[in-house]
């Protein structure tokens, strides 16, 4: 997979245009039987960790539990064909699960529909190509929220670990909640819950320090090593197998210790267009009405699930380091809500935490994807009374022990060292993360934004004092920073007496606009009012064709700073290699009013 | 004015704060007889164009006549002491009158302390010194916003030209109902505004077209010169008072052709603090809920304020070329709505039409508002019965002899010779002008914005083939545009059999970020797993240290790139000049998740 990376971006593609649209073709020829066992392990894990995880979050959405399982296969199928990252797992999450309660009024209808107008809207974009738009969230913002997330979303377990029922979902209510009812905990459901999570971290560091076998080694050493091997990565399923078995074993003797995930309502979704209308008690809401009604939503949802999507493809990506294809990426998501809709599932996205149990578990490709999905058909179809017994302190152990790695505290300390500015936009998304993560990354983003342009604004401007001043912008000028570039230099040339020769070095100008021109054309005048001349330097080519294209009067530029000192003596406004074009005084000037 | 101009601005401002802070102390001392007289000229011309455009535009805000007036000398008096653009008038306007309209709700208590409540939040901006984002309103938005101002204002006047009564005032209706009733035209008011126009076109070419006078030539001469430039230069006035004359001739003769302003009501507002809440015929409306009604109207209002204020300053102190100071802009507005709001003012700002009048009328300093505010005081006390008989088809005139000029049809063909690209926010700011003017410009904004970002994104990289590979990105890096050239290195290095050793010439790089830093991490990895070695040449300071500090795994960088290439023999990943950290790799990875 990774070798693919690079070569599947839009622009610089080189190979055939089916395979970027159908990454399955890319990695399902070298597929190897290595790679099946690892995507089984993988995703009979995720499935074992999204059924549950489904029925949670659909009664977050406010629906019948069954749409919660509807919701978690169709986008395994889907992304495993279209999907570019090896690790997403798309379906229902938290987050897209809490927005669909606000926008769908707890009617199964309401929910299919926006899932279906959600999967348009997300196609659109994608066949528009705005996945470039995904370089604007820039690494600090993705550490704020990887790291926030962890955070909250292992906290989101505690009380599944602890026995507590009835703890509300949003962070600081819930910390509150979980503190203050920590004494109702349950004996059973916390030795279990902490016996995992201990389980699940002894494994984990087990397989981190195995050493390497060598084919010189006996028979039995690297057979034990590949069993240790396999229980290591495979840990998340034995884990909850095992507190399966010893909740069920508890059931035979006829006591119950822990919360078990309960009984699942049987039986698979139909296969059919999503209604466009509503039968209501007073009379059938038409499609405009419930498309008015869900309003707003119809911009939420689809960003959110995009920005989350991304986001989460985004780090994953770059952890196993492989490269993603943001338009692909779009189009996935498009596809497995559309399609989704079909099935009866409400607007689905990247999950985080199920995300990093694939990762963890050692994925290989999408493939694990329709194991998982496979799983949850098969789990509608026949296994909910084995799902039965699932403890959910088992479950809860096995995303905190996913998702607490995600946690890096090392990246303040890294970015206090490497680039403090860098630290804004990270604090900013991590502390509103804990809020809305929604807003945490928006604003993340916004304010990377801002520094970004305010760094544009306000460009290093190397001024060299002396009998000529000579002033070299150390980066492309764009318009917001010409005003700034005309004060450096006016306020240093003038404070000389008497005013000096202007030189202004190029060398690392790359482009300019037309506000630099007019910019640059003010100066000129403003400097020959003054009796001081400017002179350009090490121009690129581009450059000098806009210059000259604008033919600024006055304008003088030589090769290089040495000739353009040596002809210091050329009186103000002189020729030079300019053309004098007398019209262009009054066609740059900015209002174009003189007359 | 243009000496002091590079003076005026915060970070490079060599003269005491309190000249910044008072610009009046710059010009005041060099106050001249001949500024005096044009200064007189251009006040009292503004002040004969403001009184009934007052009028006007108290009526398009829905409040009683008088209240336009109220509106329109405080601006004036605070601006000569406070604003930094001599030409810039503040006064009610078309924009800000619809606004209050539909945030005042007829009641001139809501637009009292609408105008209270938006010249706090304007001070609020100027003293945190957020005028530097003016710098991102670009040349071609700025152009597109006067070429089409200049169009609606005068069409806008049309009306009064033709004698016509009940035109809407959105553009296109205006142009339909105008088209369609062009029948109904009055004759009188058409000679007469025709006529104005003629003299006052007439009147500018002369003026244009004025020879030089030297003291050589006789004194005849040189008096007639003087009558020829005064009459030429006060055409506005002259031309005013002219058709004044004949409207009151025929009034006197018993018969009236022309639309005459009209009686206004007499007598100055009271000077006191605007009302904090109202008395309703169903109780008093409390402060907090009259805010609450006015709402969203507490951001709109200062912001369109002070957009259209910037802008204006902006294209008219390129006209003339001096500087603006923005955050001064802002104070004096701020200034100029809160004082004007105890004397009875609805919101203001800097009126495009008036402020062309006094450009036009050749106006020196801010000091020929204190002429146009004593005359809107004079006439509120005394004059109204004079100005009742100021043909409207003469002030139309006057107003479109002022913004016409500012339609500038040579900015298309010159964006299409310098730079193409800047079409587009023109285009968008132009056409939306004539849809609403604020959008227009935000639009345009947003646009120039996002094309800024874009090429930020997509920076020219030059590439240079051979044994070696060179990569030189031609400007800074910013985050949005790393992954990019990762596409570029990883695509053209692997492209090549056997792979080949890369150079990156970093000699156009002043600043790098977080982001930079770990997408090239992640590009050295990348390079090294498929036996690639990449080394950095030309460094300047700055980055070399950002890179140090984050001891990327397997950095190699030299001075030049000769010596770069000299090394190519060095193995992939060897030591070079940099520290080998085994740590880097993990606490590089944006997901940090490799435990």
């Amino acid at each position: 997979m990774p070798a693919e990376g690079p070569r599947q971006r839009g622009q610089s593609c080189p190979c055939p245009g089916v395979q970027t649209k159908l990454p399955v073709l890319r990695w399902l020829p070298r597929y190897s039987l290595a790679w099946l066992q690892l995507d089984l392990i993988a995703g009979l894990t995720v499935g074992l960790t999204v059924v549950p995880q489904a029925l949670a979050y659909a009664e977050v959405a406010g629906l019948p539990l069954q749409y919660g399982l509807y919701s978690s296969f169709m986008g395994c199928f889907v992304y495993c064909f279209l999907g570019t990252a090896k690790d997403v797992t798309l379906g229902p999450t938290a987050i897209m699960s809490l927005l669909v309660s606000s926008y769908a009024f707890h009617e199964p209808v309401y929910a299919i529909l926006l899932a279906f107008l959600s999967g348009c809207i997300q196609l659109a974009m994608g066949l528009l190509h705005l996945g470039f738009l995904l370089d604007f969230i820039s690494c600090p913002v993705i550490k704020g929220f990887t790291s926030a997330a962890s955070i909250t979303i292992s906290f989101n377990q505690v009380k599944n670990i602890l026995g507590l029922q009835g703890i509300p979902r949003q962070f600081f209510l819930q910390v509150y909640e979980t503190l203050r009812r920590i004494g109702d905990t349950r004996a059973g459901d916390a030795v279990l819950g902490l016996a995992c999570l201990a389980a699940l971290a002894g494994l984990r560091a087990m397989k981190s320090h195995l050493p390497q076998t060598a084919r010189t080694e006996p028979l039995a050493a690297r057979v034990s090593y590949l069993i240790v091997w396999t229980s290591a990565t495979a840990r998340n399923a034995l884990v909850v197998l095992f507190a399966g078995l010893v909740a069920y074993s508890f059931q035979v003797m006829g006591s119950q210790p822990f919360m078990l995930t309960g009984s699942i309502p049987q039986g698979l979704p139909a296969f059919r267009l999503p209604c466009f209308s509503m039968t209501a008690p007073n009379g059938t809401i038409p499609f405009r009405s419930m498309v008015e009604d869900m309003g707003v939503g119809l911009a939420v949802v689809p960003l959110m699930g995009l920005l989350e999507t991304v986001a989460i493809a985004k780090a994953f990506a770059s952890q196993n380091d492989y490269r993603i294809d943001p338009n692909q990426e779009l189009l996935a998501m498009g596809f497995a809500n559309i399609l989704g809709s079909f099935v009866s599932s409400y607007p689905i996205t990247g999950s985080f935490g199920r995300t990093a149990v694939n990762a963890q578990s050692g994925v290989c490709t999408p493939a694990g994807g329709l194991v998982t999905g496979a799983l949850v058909l098969l789990s509608l179809a026949y296994l909910t009374s084995l799902f039965y017994y699932i403890p959910k302190a088992a479950l809860a152990a096995v995303i905190i022990s996913a998702v607490v790695p995600m946690f890096d505290a090392g990246i303040f300390r890294m970015l206090w060292r490497v680039k403090r500015l860098d630290l804004v936009p990270l604090c900013v998304t991590f502390l509103l993360c804990f809020w809305e993560v929604q807003y945490g990354i928006v604003a993340g983003v916004l304010v990377s934004g801002v520094l970004l342009l305010y760094s544009i604004a306000r460009p290093p401007i190397k001024v060299l004092e002396g009998d000529v001043l000579l002033v070299q912008p150390q980066s492309s000028l764009h318009f917001p920073a010409i005003e700034c570039l005309r004060d450096t230099v006016c306020n240093r040339a003038l404070a000389a007496s008497p005013p000096r020769f202007v030189i202004l070095d190029c060398s690392h100008i790359s482009s300019i606009d037309y506000t630099v021109v007019v910019g640059l054309a003010e100066l000129l005048q403003e400097l020959r009012k003054r009796g001081l001349s400017l002179a350009f330097c090490s121009l690129q080519d581009p450059v000098l064709q806009v210059l000259l294209s604008a033919d600024l009067e006055g304008f003088q530029h030589f090769p290089s700073r040495e000739e353009a000192e040596r002809c210091r003596g050329a009186e103000p406004g002189g020729g030079g290699a300019a053309p004098l074009a007398s019209t262009s005084e009054s066609s740059l000037l900015p209002a174009g009013l003189i007359q």
